[in-house]
């Protein structure tokens, strides 16, 4: 057990072995409510698939969407120094001081979806002022150049994952219905597409794209950069721990731990974007029953995003061509997931109102 | 002029002159300091381009959207004897009840993003008893059977257009900065349907599905229906007005109304699925200046949405495979409409939050 903070926290074994799969008896209530609701019968398309599921994940057929949380993490990469982000480093940090005066994009968004944002320093490369709404959990002051190494060891990979689960844990206690996973690190698309690379058989270049809005050259460089550090490290594709320490990220980490601390607390996660993905990559790895937790709420326009929600069989709610990361992509989609669990709860059914159903023989 | 309340309303003519384009200073404003926010630019994607159509439409680059409304026109079809639904024409009426109460999805939904609901009798085949939240313009007791002769005469459909810029027109002097369609109508698929084959040049079985649900052989008949009504009637491809009177309904024509009352208060008009995109056709055809006031919510999976979304040049901001109408995508899509215009006024740049901008050689 990692202990972060002085409270007891749940090791990342107990968490895996805390995750349930959704309730079927809720699920099939939620359906056959859906078909007595004043609609025609699946007029409400993938509101509907979402809403049964939704009660799958809170064994309730009348799921409530009232605490709604962003969680940001943020950490820096040694990779970085290799050319393969168009923005310096110090940038994370500065991000973070963005967020704690609520100038962000993040910012105004959780304030328009009634979410409240949490970012969370897990490997940040500078010294995070205390602020209201930043956790400091610093595992290390970045992870190292996977280009000469694995960018972290195991213990503090675990440490990564653990702060996840931890802070998801504190804010369930203090009610969380619905999680949206965010990250911030300059560097974080190298560390994602080589996790994606690995983990969905794919080429560094299928996968890799301009991040931040990287020049063509140095995207050929980014690539190279991936490519190399797969060769020499061999990160095993059938241990995603072992990926994520190799080629992974602490923020990626602590996203990956946020998603499986979700599930064991059988809270639904939308995911961001290509970051985000990543993370789910690491988490489906680790646990497989994490999948029906996972809600996509937009695809990147990173080359990777779209491999990734293909190998987890995702389709997003969203078209928006957002690249931006922070969580921001999960908060636009909040109003959809809180808008399936109001129409279970919310609509009249036919005998109700009094409307004519359609003729069953139709 | 169509003396509908007592108060001096707009009529078409007026409306169509008022149509203006949108401000480019006040889109070049917006594109600018998108240009300056903290995040890479161009990286919230579509939300940028909504933000910078939001200011153009306000004429002011940091455009608020505070009032918001769905406006449901609701109508019946003489078509309907002719076996094209799978439900019963009383459904209008008693779908505008549920509406009284509170018990559609409409319902649920406006409440959800804060908007306000008002539902309109334009050509209802009931008498519809006073309620909060419907008023009463009906124009006639449903349109005619268009099998055999035009559902309306010419002045019918002006009545339907001018209920709707009245409506609109009301709606503005209450406050109105984001407007969502929708419709409420049993057949008005077919009348869609028929419109899109027209406006579209496509043939009927391209554009036609099954509606809420129609069976194989009764989508067949429906196709049939508006092939023969298209040879008999013969509505003209290059006067919107004509194939509104011939093969329309009386909601279309109201929320082709409301969308040119829209466009000439310059209010954002977000539009619903099929139904609407059919009223949109006739209102891009009556004022093309139309086009830049309009923003795709969803596609319906009704295969002519797709159709009128392509001819018109627009891109849905959600993929939920809804088919509902009411209004339902429109609404849904409202707290991305908001949010695209809160970064644009809320969001720190990099000056102010002291965030390093990436080099502008990169």
């Amino acid at each position: 057990m990692v202990a972060t903070d002085g409270c007891d926290t749940m090791t990342l074994e107990e968490c895996l072995r805390r995750i349930r799969p959704l309730e079927p008896w809720a699920m099939e209530e939620a359906r056959r409510r859906q078909g007595t609701l004043t609609k025609p019968p699946g007029s409400l398309g993938r509101l509907e698939t979402l809403s049964i599921q939704l009660a799958g994940i809170a064994g309730d057929p009348r799921p409530q969407i009232g605490h709604k949380a962003v969680i940001v993490m943020a950490a820096d990469h040694g990779v970085v120094v290799e050319g393969v982000s168009a923005y310096p480093s110090e940038v994370t940090a500065q991000m973070l001081a963005n967020f704690a005066r609520g100038g962000a994009a993040i910012n105004v968004l959780a304030r328009a979806a009634g979410a409240r944002l949490i970012a969370v320093d897990v490997g940040v490369n500078a010294d995070i002022p205390m602020a209201p709404g930043i956790r400091s959990r610093k595992v290390v002051r970045a992870t190292r150049n996977f280009l000469h190494g694995p960018a972290m060891n195991r213990h503090e990979a675990l440490q990564g994952l653990e702060v996840g689960i931890a802070i998801v844990e504190e804010e369930w206690r203090a009610g969380l219905d619905l999680l949206a996973t965010g990250d911030m690190g300059i560097g974080n698309t190298t560390a994602a597409s080589a996790i994606t690379a690995v983990l969905c058989k794919r080429q560094a270049a299928e996968v890799t794209g301009p991040g931040t809005g990287l020049s063509s050259p140095g995207v050929v460089q980014k690539v190279r950069v991936i490519e190399k550090a797969i060769e020499t490290l061999r990160p095993d594709p059938e241990d995603p721990f072992d990926v994520l320490a190799k080629v992974g990220g602490l923020e990626i980490a602590g996203i990956a731990g946020s998603i499986l601390g979700a599930a064991a607390q059988r809270i639904p996660v939308l995911l961001d974007g290509f970051i985000c993905g990543a993370a789910a990559l690491i988490a489906t790895g680790l646990a497989p029953g994490v999948r029906p937790f996972l809600i996509a709420a937009h695809r990147s326009t990173e080359p990777g995003h779209g491999v990734i929600l293909a190998h987890l069989g995702l389709r997003p709610l969203l078209e928006l061509d957002l690249r931006l990361g922070e969580g921001t992509g999960a908060v636009l989609a909040m109003p959809i997931v809180e808008a399936a669990a109001r129409i279970l709860t919310e609509m009249a059914t036919f005998e109700e109102a009094g409307v004519s159903n359609r003729p069953e023989t139709e």
